[in-house]
């Protein structure tokens, strides 16, 4: 076995822990009772140690040094090999006692914000922020002097290789320019056409857990190994082949939880979607969270969206939810899909506006890991911010600063993707159709085939050949870019 | 860090695996959509692999060494040296490829058990029986050479440390000539009473789950960090502090899921009951299968069935189960509750005639082990020992050979346990009321504590700090013995 051959059998060992972690981490968020989370957190924080004694073994470094040398690899085998010291030079950065701190301080964050949020309790869950916040600067510190980066720009290659502040500052300086008189026009503009008539509950959940059903089996969504579930924040996870998503559904409102699914999916199908050959190694794990986000928006925002698709699926929505009336026509539920509004939740944000969202929270966080903003500021901070780039101002911390589950899970950086994923997926989906002309009529059959054949072709089958940006460029022709995004929007809102 | 407080913390990890291996295990049987099973295999092979790692890491076995020789250790320190000892010897005693292959072996034989049972194709089935009972032979026969023991020997005391075939022997042939007879005069006995009344369904599972959950919870099922869920087999799973109990429902039968709730609840109690201070260790565990079996059976069979319990929860079965007329008065159901039947399925087999469901398959794996049968006649030799043993002949393989889920598993010498567990049950329960007057007056009222003080001292709270046979004799004054057992069948069912 050569050095090259043992670290695929060690990628192997730590792929199937990671998979273990993956399924624990869906039980806990859909099916574990809170009196069990100090038992759990205890669980994950030696699993995690473990995971990072793999990630970390020095028989491990000098396998890759070992490894760099050889010249007969593949290309696949070098991107593997690549993307290993990537993960080393993370893993070993950080000392092990400190990874084990910050597991144990997410999951007591964590579980102190699904209640605090619910009591709309900012004080009982700023002791634990404050904790989870210097935690992190450590954290990021150490990643900072190990990669040679800026603190901040240590933790955005945790989440998206390569990405820099520069490039982060610069597409949302431009987004932060454009989207505000974007949103008063396309206001403007709605408030003249016709009025949107609103769907009336209640939903009961068991039709909308059936419409979303419904819709993922339509999209594509393999049934045979993997579900639909409920939990506090949607997300996407499981293991490999076991792909699991979750939504939550309101009564009264049926689309956000729709949309939520057809997001989900988007993420459950570029990681089902991933190259089996690879699956165990980190060359076949999925491109960090830009690219991930840019799947999920991509069905979303992009595919989702359209007058073909929304066109299709109205009958559908009409029925499983037993709609009657003049609100549940195709051109409606379009008018009602694409409502433009300032609101306070971001998840429940429109495409115009979600990004003025984001470029508040990547303020704010480098701003708390910069120890600009003390924490208990935070809540002040965050309305204010709120009215200067939103225009709203949230009546509560429910709805405000605790809305978002990631800083009481410690995650940092991780924000930018949301929005750096929205307008990957805009020049993505731009590439398809101007590739293959019948990837938007297709939607109008519910044929998701030409959309996918272009991506399987040209993002999920790749994984991790390329870096991020390599690979937006190889696909679309042309570096990461705003042009697009912005084109998609006036063209979608305002019909230039 | 002394030889013993470095085992400490081996042990804590190993803890944590097998904890997060618990939840796994849960959410398979539960949960996993049947196209996640072959990566799902892979992935508990690799955490298999590696707790077999850490069960059988020589610095392990040089630390017990050295930790058995430490005179300063107090009595459960000294306890938990030698069930770590015992864990060591097992876990040495087999090679890590076999327990590799045996995983593999067990998860494909068990997911095609789920779908050939329901086909009623044993032929289906058979060649995964063939490769696990060939491996199954091969662990056997690795640990009988390592322990010293006859290789059906070192499969009970895997289970059930320290039991021998000597000893089931003497009390599976005890109740081999004491039931059948018993059998017929019961059943005599029970036709000249009044006759039982069916209450008539459909009892829609929802009802049928509201009533296990009430149940539940009037014994005192910690549900804030435990739950109720469905799966094929009833079993207690999940974690340390995080007890899952699952049933299955039958819509026109309600009887068999309730009294699998009670049992399952039994389980979890124990297993939430051992001492907090010592989880994490080998000391702390439950003390083997027999033991956790009389924890089921002593609420299932000794506590829920007495008259007095089922006139207090009568009211509550008829109004959750939306019952009407004579069937639903407390003398139907205990009635009800007693009938004694020959029927062809273990698990709805009533107190008097299960053990001769067990002594047919303790009898069967020994020869199919033995190489005595062929895999090919097992269903040939099952359906005439049933016959024999219990007086009624198995029309297809689905509610003969083929309705358990142990073989397929691969989990041989664990049959035995639940008969042990029943004659242990009755044994344990009898000492309780000898000791406390008022365990059945006060079930009468639904008030279990009594029962429980008794169990926390004498079983739950001792966990592993004994031997089995130790713990039976100091709880009830004598060794396990069958006389208890036969008594409380014939003042039960016959009055005497």
């Amino acid at each position: 076995m050569n050095a090259y051959q043992e670290l695929e059998k060690l990628n192997e060992r730590a792929s199937a822990l990671g998979n273990a972690m993956g399924i624990l981490g869906w039980d806990e968020a859909t099916t574990m009772r809170e009196g069990s989370a100090a038992g759990r957190a205890q669980m994950m924080g030696h699993l995690s140690v473990l995971a990072h004694e793999f990630a970390t073994d020095p028989r491990r470094g000098d396998l890759i040094e070992e490894a760099e040398g050889m010249n007969e690899l593949g290309d696949w085998e070098r991107a593997n090999v690549r993307e290993m010291k990537h993960h080393y030079l993370h893993a070993t950065a950080v000392p092990a006692d400190l990874i084990e701190k910050m597991v144990h301080a997410r999951s007591d964050a964590g579980m102190t914000w699904r209640s605090a949020r619910g009591a709309n309790d900012f004080a009982a869950l700023a002791p634990k922020l404050e904790k989870l916040f210097d935690l992190t600067r450590e954290y990021a510190a150490a990643k900072a002097s190990a990669l040679g980066k800026q603190p901040y720009d240590a933790l955005l290659d945790t989440y998206d290789p390569g990405r820099t502040t520069q490039q982060v500052d610069a597409i949302f300086g431009d987004l932060e320019e454009f989207l505000p008189p974007l949103i008063d026009e396309v206001i403007a503009h709605q408030a003249a056409g016709p009025e949107i008539i609103e769907p009336t509950g209640p939903f009961p959940a068991e039709n909308q857990k059936a419409l979303g059903e419904a819709i993922m089996k339509l999209i594509g969504f393999p049934f045979e190994r993997g579900f639909l579930d409920v939990s506090h924040h949607p997300f996407s996870g499981g293991a490999d082949r076991d792909v699991r998503i979750t939504t939550r559904y309101e009564e009264n409102d049926f689309t956000a939880s729709l949309m939520a699914v057809v997001h989900e999916t988007g993420h459950a199908l570029y990681q089902d979607g991933l190259p089996l050959k690879w699956r165990q190694q980190p060359v076949g794990d999925h491109r960090g969270m830009t690219l991930h986000e840019s799947q999920s928006l991509l069905l979303e925002m992009q595919a989702a969206r359209t007058d073909e698709f929304i066109r299709h699926i109205s009958p559908l929505v009409k029925e499983t939810l037993k709609g009657e009336g003049p609100a549940w026509n195709a051109d409606n539920l379009i008018r009602l899909y694409r409502r433009v509004k300032r609101g306070l939740i971001r998840v429940y944000a429109d495409e115009v506006t979600y990004p003025l969202h984001v470029i508040l929270r990547y303020r704010l966080e480098k701003a708390i890991l910069n120890k600009d903003i003390p924490v208990k500021d935070l809540p002040g901070e965050w309305n204010k911010m709120m009215v200067n780039l939103v225009g709203i101002e949230p009546p509560d911390d429910k709805d405000g600063v605790m809305q978002d589950v990631h800083w009481p899970e410690g995650i940092f950086g991780y924000f930018p993707t949301y929005s750096l994923g929205a307008v990957t997926a805009a020049q993505l989906f731009k590439a398809a159709t101007d590739k293959d002309p019948s990837v938007v009529p297709s939607l109008g059959e519910g044929n998701f085939k030409p959309l996918f054949a272009w991506l399987d072709e040209n993002v999920r089958g790749r994984a991790c050949l390329l870096t991020p940006d390599e690979l937006i460029e190889q696909a679309t022709g042309k570096p990461l870019g705003t042009d697009d995004f912005k084109a998609h929007l006036k063209r979608r809102y305002l019909g230039t």
